[in-house]
């Protein structure tokens, strides 16, 4: 390790490197300039050039999170960042002497400073209330240190190791071990600034410590969160908000590593997991938004900064094209040799759009803790989209939605996941944090797309036991017209087995691909089973008659998330098909469901037990069976029709399905579905994954047979 | 008229033209093509072609609209249409075949068609349900004719003329003389329709029917129409909703007239009201989409197809380069010689932006009957407006709602209007109908921004009777920093006067213009007035204790729209300044309201009595005064702050005004408000429109004195 980092001094060499530097100099001497680049370029000088003009402003640290001195900090970060990487790229002085200044009042302050006085109580910073954001301060702080520090004064330069930076990386690290060694992004960030800053300031100790940990022995650290935080298959279990953050230090820190220590083939580990996860975190995403499972912002996607990075990362070290697209769309890329790449290789017109494809991204360490399914069928990033969860619990921001779905169709979030309950940095909505309504509403499992069994959440609404649980995907498959995934889960509810198939299904007789879905419970006990969608859009038929709650309202129940649902309407409890069609922006899509026995439907809103105005609106439709103890529910998701008011034009607003009848037999659903014209779609699910064998299911006096999981049948 | 109509009969000459055939065909000989004018080809290219491929469908008229043979019919109107044109155009034959074939067949059926099986109760047509769309049918189907009936055989144009167009035109004038003479739109499409077939089958009997009506006295008929729908501004008295498809038929029309008939100088008629109804309708749009005032949808916007050919229409005859990007934002324009003119400065980016400005469009034939105030502050289509609705009441769509406004900002509704309860061509909406709820909810006074007086609306909700009054506008002004609009109601209530004064003030203190409202009303007995402020967003801040109904929800109250709306949470009653702040997508907002003693604050919800779900969700604030003979409320709202999760990026959530207060005597208002930072500012109105006098009022011992309607006060 000494060796390698001594012979590395050449500076900068963090993200921005010598090498960088000499290419983007060349490149704009010789007037080739990139607009993606360029338009970075003045970004970066617009802030620098305003925080010249407003001055050294480094206050004391006052305020939480969207407070007046928090984000000042955050801003000084990005001000020296980039005012160091101007100074390498254009030369000027200015910019050398703004961020020497900012520095050096940093040093002046930083070693005094007390806890911030609005501390969280878990993990509090000096300069934030919690020391995350003093990582994430570090990470920036250090590279623009990185790019000025051969211009400093021997005496200056002394100053600003000596009494800010590794009194900072001491305090992330020495200082705060419990952060610092948790496998957790916290951990991940504080890592990176530590050991960006030992790359930064020619400290093997401090590099060590951020790859081994505080012990050296590997058990945490940079490395042992690279092997544990991301499953083989790159996701990453509190789910892709949370990837595309925790994915900027490891993206950061990893360039770092390969600039100064290229044998340590960083991007090759655990065979390239990083750039799986990149991939990954991309590939969870719909019309530029990431999918807004766990505790999840529903306006973050793939224009946020750390993606920005993590693309110019790709590209560089896999060529791959299609990435273009996405810095196409990010409308800016990162001010080093990797971004000029990306902006030249735009500008060259060398974009494909991106490889959106079906996937199953399995979960854990070892990737046997559950999946995320993505099934996409139709062509470019507005391909209808189903996202099934199947993963494990993801931590504390984790939600009780295991076997819900997430259907996206033209564009939009069409059956939808909630998110999270947090106005991010809003000091009126509980300083910005997660208001309350996210543990009493969002995180439980009537809030997602799934079962509900006796009211309850899934493992209790207790993460931590939630924790040592996840479904087992009893089948994946990708096809060109048929996609299916097909997962269990046993240890939700006491003695209560649940298993969800989701098949899409693109079929010649329907404008759009068809969702498919069996959802069936066992348990021991006469239970109630609700099974909620909640769709975006209007109301615009219904098979049954609905007794309104016109006049009066009342909440659903009283705990676990039933306590914030109004009830709107209650349907008769039906042995027939249910019928359900509501109409998204320029779309129609009708359910279709064949549901147990005396199933009642009732209507909810979001919306009751809401004193402060927490919730968002959110419309649902709960499915609900009383008293038994096996249910199985088939429901057919279908989109058909144009709405185009403005150009007054509509059509297809009617179901193109007369009728749907669902057989369960010897363990097999057969699935027959009759179009208004007269046409039969057979769809046959064995439900066993051997696809040798021959599956036989006799209905209405003919014996079907076929192979496979799920086949949709042809007449002989 | 006979002379004249003889003297033009070079074909095409209704708004294809022979001049702008040859112009066209030139300049796509010579290669000169310009995209705005291709994509309209092709799109006419790609309609035709797929009618081809179909063949000849005509089916019996059966279904009303949204269903198959409306569809159907509204469909073989374009396709004749643009058939017709681009044979004259392209030459190709097929096209000319097409169009006759189809012709031929109508030819065949119409005159034995019954009235529509669907048929409307007041105005049935034969192939529609109503005799409006027949109309709009022959208004296209003419000019198809128009542009091949020099091509057919002798026969052929003899069939269609005497067994279609002109059965069509005398079905829609003798035969539904009600419709015909009505002054109202549906009687220009009849006036239209009749007027141009008349123009294509050399029948000046019929063009006069259509410009001087059936008694040809002038009485009614399309000079009649022109003159009496048409405010002296270009105002259409039922709002932009239907003035936009009003304006269709008179652009259509005029151009033929114009064509055939120069000398009447129909552009210049009324001072150019034809070409004021055009920049008004542009006028009354923000963000692309037309204000939603009276009966409209709010999806419809510039890109409509009625615009298309206004916005050809006006840019030959004013040569307005801003009309450009309303084309540019159309994105196609008309296969005309006009069309092709747009098309081509365009392309040479002659486009400017276009001139929203502040302006007061006057309500009435003779401009006496109100007026639609439109308040701009800022520059471009995004600047902040606010649209104060002044006028009569706009007939049977008109909506009880004088006095109201709608605040749009930041490229957003703020304060909103709901429009009508209507999804155009759902069958299942009762077949796309007007529904229940827009008499019973959107029409209603409590739906909009205005006050009610003891829960009922204006005029009783007796729309004849309100047609017999309107506001008298007390003042407007447009300046650069400052506009106002102020306007008192009569007649609205029993012994009940209300005036409302809004001012738009951009003062340097704020990043973006203050809505300053000052609402009173007088009564002769105790009353309870509400004066609602309905928001779009989330609620983020309240300044007093709310008493929310977190388990159950009652309506507000039993008619008149109120029985409509669940009452979400009740505030204390409040003798001090009230404080409400939303967060509308990037932006927050905050209303100041200083309300009389005892104002109870009431956050209501729509949905009550909505059994078939036919509502939209919309919140709203009602400050609710009871028992009092007089009322004035001082509402001040100030956008503020930027909330942009996705960068993770919060500022400015907290109002700037510390304070507000309000002293109103000797008939003035003095507004102070006093920001955080300490500064002041007053604002006082007169509420005197004499511009000469001085004005006085002492406050806090302090004697300020200005002159005019409203002035910023400045200290000596
Ligand atoms: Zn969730
Ligand atoms: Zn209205």
């Amino acid at each position: 390790l000494f060796t390698m980092v001594d012979a590395k001094a050449a500076r900068p060499s963090l993200i921005l490197t010598a090498e960088g530097v000499e290419a983007i100099r060349q490149s704009r001497q010789t007037r080739q300039t990139y607009s993606l680049f360029e338009a970075s370029l003045e970004d970066a000088k617009t802030r620098v050039e305003r925080s010249i003009a407003e001055g050294v402003l480094v206050p004391t640290p006052v305020d939480p999170g969207g407070g007046y001195t928090h984000e000042r900090h955050k801003e000084n970060y990005k001000v020296i960042h980039d005012a160091g990487i101007l100074f390498q790229l254009l030369g000027d002085k200015r910019y050398l002497r703004h961020a020497t200044d900012l520095l050096l009042a940093y040093a002046e302050i930083y070693e005094d400073l007390p806890l911030h006085p609005a501390q969280k109580r878990q993990s509090p910073g000096k300069l934030f209330w919690q020391n995350l954001n003093e990582s994430v301060w570090l990470v920036h702080v250090v590279q623009g240190f990185d790019a000025i520090a051969d211009a400093l004064s021997d005496k200056d330069r002394a100053t600003i190791e000596d009494h800010l930076l590794r009194p900072v990386a001491d305090f992330l690290s020495l200082q705060n071990p419990e952060t610092f060694q948790k496998i957790h992004n916290h951990g991940t960030w504080a890592a990176a600034g530590v050991g960006m800053t030992g790359y930064a300031l020619h400290d093997p100790s401090l590099v060590e410590r951020a790859l081994l940990g505080l012990t050296g022995d590997g058990t945490s650290g940079f490395l042992a969160q690279l092997d544990q935080l991301f499953s083989p298959d790159g996701y990453y279990t509190e789910g892709p908000y949370y990837q595309r953050y925790a994915l900027m230090p490891f993206v950061l820190f990893a360039q770092a590593i390969d600039h100064n220590e290229p044998d340590r083939k960083i991007f090759e580990h655990r065979d390239g997991v990083l750039l799986k996860a990149i991939d990954a975190t991309i590939q969870q995403s719909y019309a530029g938004k990431f999918f807004p499972i766990n505790d999840a912002i529903k306006e973050k996607g793939l224009d946020t900064q750390e993606l920005v990075y993590a693309v110019a990362a790709a590209f560089t070290r896999t060529g791959r094209n299609d990435l273009l697209s996405i810095a196409d769309y990010q409308g800016k890329t990162v001010l080093t040799g990797d971004g000029l790449a990306v902006a030249r290789a735009v500008s060259e017109g060398a974009g494909q759009s991106f490889a959106f494809r079906t996937m199953m991204l399995r979960d854990g360490p070892d990737g046997d803790q559950g999946s995320l399914a993505i099934l996409r069928m139709g062509d470019g990033p507005m391909a209808q989209t189903i996202v099934a969860k199947n993963t494990s619990q993801g931590m504390g921001h984790g939600h009780f939605d295991k076997l819900s779905y997430i259907l996206y169709d033209n564009g939009r979030e069409i059956l939808t996941d909630y998110g999270a309950a947090r106005f991010l940095n809003v000091p009126s909505k509980d300083g910005g944090r997660y208001l309350l309504e996210n543990q009493s509403w969002a995180k439980q499992t009537i809030a997602h797309n799934t079962l509900v069994v006796n009211e309850s959440s899934q493992f209790g609404g207790d993460w931590k036991r939630a924790q040592k649980y996840w479904p087992t995907v009893r089948y994946f498959e990708a096809g060109e017209r048929l996609n299916v995934v097909s997962a269990s889960l046993e240890n939700a509810y006491p003695d209560t087995v649940i298993e969800r198939t989701v098949v899409q299904l693109d079929h010649p007789a329907f404008a759009a691909p068809l969702l498919i879905d069996v959802m069936s419970a066992s348990s021991q006990e006469k239970t109630t089973f609700d099974l909620p969608f909640y769709f975006d859009g209007q109301i615009v038929g219904f098979s049954g008659a609905l007794q309104a709650n016109t006049e009066s309202r009342k909440p659903l129940g009283q705990a676990h998330g039933y306590q914030h649902l109004w009830v709107e309407a209650t349907g008769q409890p039906t042995d027939g098909p249910i019928r359900f069609s509501w109409l998204n922006a320029r779309r129609f899509y009708t359910l279709h469901a064949v549901a147990p026995e005396k199933t009642k439907p009732v209507f909810v809103r979001t919306g009751a037990n809401d004193p402060d105005f927490n919730l968002r609106d959110q419309q649902g439709l709960i499915l609900r069976s009383n008293g038994r103890k096996a249910v199985r529910f088939l429901s057919v998701i279908e989109p058909h029709g144009i709405y185009n008011p403005a150009a007054e034009f509509t059509a297809g607003s009617d179901s193109q399905i007369a009728r749907i009848d669902h057989v369960f037999e010897a363990g097999a659903d057969l699935i027959k579905i009759e179009m208004k014209t007269g046409e039969i779609i057979r769809l046959a699910i064995s439900n066993d994954p051997d696809s040798e064998k021959t599956h036989r299911i006799l209905s209405a006096g003919h014996e079907w047979a076929w192979r496979g999981f799920v086949t949709v049948l042809e007449e002989e």
